[in-house]
């Protein structure tokens, strides 16, 4: 039984632009924010607060923030990599902030320098912090459903760490599938794991297309009742080890499911349609997105004018 | 309960090629399908017989017939709009022809030039001359899970036609998502209602990845049973009404979801890769197929070379 609302988070100010060679200018970033809450979504990872020697791109984050037009309802997002970040996005008004971990050690290692255990220590200070200021902290895991350097990561394993978060003090945890090496039946041995051995934290899902299968893996997780997705505007975004691989899962395309399978989100698709386009301008390439290209199913097209059908 | 096994069909260098404005040289198609069959695909839509005024991608259709290397098992299937197509794939030495007819009076009109009626009334001589040459017909119902022109099409409308279809002499249907306008909904309505109204006839689904959602209709279909899928090496094809849109789903993500799903198709997904790539070379621009760009999931990546990982 699928869930009959799903919350959609839009990371693609944050996961898509960190990938963006070219410096996108802090009023654009902001542009795309505001269309996207003026399209419906009510959740946004709108920036991190990470070194800007590390990810230039989000250098701006605070004028970002400040820039953003709140509206009853939305939450704003911040990824932190550590308690500098945690400090940095508070002060910026961040409603939530995203503490991430890797699953694996030598991700996290290639990440932020140092081990998983680190990590997670580090979040007692966060979540402390966070609790004082009245702002909610989430958890990423990345490469949950996969690691490019170590290949599977076993479900027990995820589990143990999502405990240790759990204790830590944050109830939210977000399953990233950082490269695109989550397949379905690896999602529901994940899922179902963690829903048995952490039936008290809300799980949402991170899926990235790059092996195509980004949007099956919704699916998956939807029939295991997670009602939580994470997605890029347009499908912005990239993968570190494959050039030209695509990036999240593309958030029009994710809306078109849903609403196809009957599951509201309180997203317009034809503003998210507009913004996608728009972020095509910004970006000057087109972007993987598929609806925006072909519009809404019922989008029927003039049989005199056409020519030619196809077999 | 997923089938154990599932059939591929391969319709690149039919539904694929036919989307070329420049004329791939003959022994450039007959190079890609020899790839295909040396990978392990066993049934492959190869090329059309149709009116090469209309299509002069397919003018050298029987060249390419006579090119291929047959090995045991293998099945090339003929598209033909009518019965002298039928006899000119029947000469060419088809094993089995695929007789077309859309769903929606409007699209057989823009495709056909005729009333579906008229295309199913022409079936009874293309069976007759086929079974006389041992050659067995197929039909594809093209729009079937919604027309360009038209809108939605009914499943009972779609269960009609299948209907006279069968009475016609021919027990294998494929239903075509013409121009990706299935959802997962709509294919288990159309799937259960067909099974119910004709459970004598074999069913091969045919998708396109024009709204970004093919991949999941494969797994409405599966769950349906459904063993047969049609597919294109890359995702070649495109959409007449949707520039820049997608065309058929890609063979080699099609393959890797199967065979990560525990299913088997007898498929050899890093020979599929090399032709996909191959075939990248020959149309002379990047196809969307994923998993070429990405590899497959347990392709592992060097810690120490990699000198930025991702959150």
């Amino acid at each position: 039984m699928y869930p009959s609302k799903v919350e959609v988070t839009e990371v693609g100010t944050r996961d898509g632009f960190q990938y963006e060679k070219t410096f996108i200018p802090t009023i654009q970033k902001i542009q795309v924010i505001n269309e996207l809450v003026a399209a419906g979504i009510r959740r946004i990872e709108a920036t991190s607060f990470v070194s800007p020697r590390a990810v230039p791109q989000m250098a701006d984050a605070a004028e970002v923030m400040a820039g953003i037009e709140r509206v009853p309802g939305l939450k704003i997002a911040c990824l932190i990599p550590n308690h500098q970040g945690a400090a940095r996005a508070i002060a910026a008004g961040a409603d939530e902030i995203v503490a991430i971990c890797s699953a694996s050690q030598s991700h996290n290692q290639a990440n932020l320098n140092r081990s998983t255990e680190k990590s997670i220590e580090g979040f007692g200070v966060i979540v402390e912090a966070a609790t004082k200021a009245n702002v909610t902290v989430h958890s990423a895991l990345a490469v949950a459903f996969g690691c490019p350097f170590e290949g599977d990561v076993s479900p027990e394993h995820v589990s143990d760490l999502v405990g240790h978060i759990y204790r830590a003090g944050i109830k939210n945890v977000t399953l990233g599938d950082t490269t695109g090496m989550a397949t379905p039946q690896i999602v529901e041995k994940v899922v179902k794991t963690l829903q048995d051995t952490h039936p008290d934290v809300s799980y949402a899902l991170h899926f990235h297309n790059t092996r195509a299968i980004g949007l099956v893996n919704v699916m998956a997780g939807l029939a295991c009742g997670i009602s939580k997705y994470e997605s890029s505007i347009g499908g912005l975004g990239g993968c570190p080890f494959a050039p030209g691989a695509s990036g999240n899962i593309c958030t029009e395309d994710l809306v078109y499911l849903l609403a196809e399978s009957t599951i509201e989100t309180g997203i317009d698709l034809s503003r998210l349609i507009e913004c996608s386009k728009h972020l095509q301008q910004i970006v000057g390439r087109e972007l993987p997105g598929q609806v925006m290209k072909a519009g809404p199913r019922l989008k029927l097209h003039d049989f005199e004018a056409s020519n030619r059908a196809t077999g």
